[in-house]
């Protein structure tokens, strides 16, 4: 099943079931007014979106054209967004090129970032400028029910309702001084972007494997490809990462947690999900970073399609805009 | 002004306004419904909600008793909880403890933690072990309307709408450990705790000063004085944290920042108000951090009085518990 936000004015958009092919909608009127309130209610509220999917499905003259304008991201809000730090190819090369310890590999990175409100698909990135180096992230999330404090992995997966595609916003310049305080990131993180749909994990088929998504994301550069990159290798699974974040809390009802830039081990042949990644690579043999940074007009275009290629979580186009 | 939130069974609560002794209140019904959404539209709400308090205050019989058990936290949840460290003795002190860097002081610390719930005032924190380092801070923090991207800290004071006192719980054993990872802390930060009442910078008369709370803290830990902090000495004011987290991202309306766990340079004399310093003035002075954190079933009690001795926060009195 695939869910989507469609902008009414409201902070948390109106809540509605799209078709599989991603072209047509139907608000889910009398089952839940947001997404954030179906998920506060998900057992009742599944079955009922589930079966106004079916709907859908079954008459392709049923629900409403899909316009891209209308799109907020799938949950416009939340009232927690931690985002890990999964990769281990991304890590050993950013220790490197930075001069860092190595991260404990016994327990995941993590960080908790503004989650009051996610850009929708096609919004500009608004940054107040670009000598801050603007990067992008390409990662997976997903969003839970609530979970108990204490809840375990193997208990953590069942929480896990749905999957997304998200964009991390980054600003380069400000993250190392920020990490080095140990307090994590404030300026270095603007609010993250979601792809327009949320989907349930069974939607991934084979794809949702061990608690990861394991799809190809696709990221572009200004048109020009940058990544391919498997979300698979994931040095801890989603359900571990919730499982982490819930040792000492109860996670609210639309947490969403984050895998961290996509990494793959082969970045020389698949490329990243992130410029840093690609400046790190240059740093390492060369000595010399060469890559910049975004610049103002510059787009970037994140998907990832299912296994037989057919739409899954739409994309993600954005520009990036002077505040 | 005070003003308070009841219980009602929604997580939000209802918002009052709170008479000047903290011991009737009236409902702000037709103005908001919540403290969030006053704070969404406080240019409007403030006024409405002035007048109420003024009619409360012309006439000891109107208005309702406060009853303790119905006092949520003012703002028992935000879409944004952003914690400060602003008091240079304790940051020096903790550095030697831990055998830490400095940290810079040409900009705030600042981390971000769960704002998805705040605990009332009388509420038990529950964590799952005492293994984990229970351990409470007294600070103040202040709560704004929506904030631009990019204001400067002469125009961020304007924005401060609310003070208040809270409780930062924090599980000293995670801490160092989630710190060095540069991420900042999941594990180590359950949910923090606010007194009773949240009050317009006005009623601090002269003790709102420079913005900081010129007021001692007086914290007891099982009905025991531990400590008698002064708010003010903090290395950055409430408005230039404002202005720091809106560096790169608009603030949205209902924004808490905090200062911090309070701090003086005279620990030795007035005492802490948290016992992770009390530890590192023992182990700074005898090599061995003999006061233990807290055991479940252990109180912990926290007041800021104004300065003609009046209520002005209320108390926060919490109990330890096992989850």
């Amino acid at each position: 099943m695939k869910i989507a936000t469609i902008r009414n004015g409201d902070p948390d958009g109106q809540l509605v079931v799209v078709s599989r092919d991603g072209t047509r909608f139907v608000a889910a009127t009398g089952i839940a007014r947001t997404l954030q309130e179906a998920m506060e209610n998900w057992s009742i509220a599944e079955p009922a979106l589930r079966q106004l999917a079916g709907t859908l499905e079954a008459d392709v003259a049923t629900g409403e054209p899909i316009r891209s304008a209308d799109l907020a991201a799938p949950l416009p809000r939340a009232w927690q967004w931690l985002d890990g730090s999964t990769y281990l190819s991304h890590a050993v090369l950013m220790s490197r090129v930075f001069r860092m310890d190595l991260p404990p590999t016994d327990r995941p990175l993590m960080y908790q970032g503004a989650s009051d409100h996610f850009y929708g698909p096609y919004d500009d990135l608004i940054v107040p400028t670009e000598a801050d180096g603007i990067d992008f992230e390409g990662e997976f999330g997903v969003v839970t029910d609530e979970v108990p404090m204490g809840t375990d992995a193997r208990q953590a997966a069942e929480h896990i309702r749905l999957i997304v595609q998200i964009n991390d916003w980054s600003l380069r310049a400000l993250a190392p001084i920020e990490m080095k305080t140990g307090f994590g990131w404030i300026q270095a993180k603007p609010h993250c972007s979601m792809a327009p749909f949320a989907v349930t994990p069974d939607e991934l088929g084979e794809a949702w494997r061990d608690g990861r998504v394991a799809l190809p994301l696709e990221v572009k550069w200004n048109a020009e490809p940058f990544g391919v990159v498997d979300g698979y290798p994931m040095a801890f699974s989603f359900a571990e990462l919730v499982a982490h974040a819930a040792r000492t809390r109860k996670l609210v009802a639309g947490t969403v947690i984050g895998s961290g830039t996509i990494s793959n081990e082969n970045y020389r042949e698949v490329g990243s999900a992130c410029i840093a990644e690609r400046r790190g690579i240059e740093l390492a043999d060369s000595g010399e970073a060469r890559t910049p940074f975004m610049s103002f007009g510059d787009t970037v275009e994140m998907e990832a399609r299912g296994l037989a290629g057919e739409t899954l979580f739409g994309r993600i186009v954005q520009k990036v805009a002077q505040g």
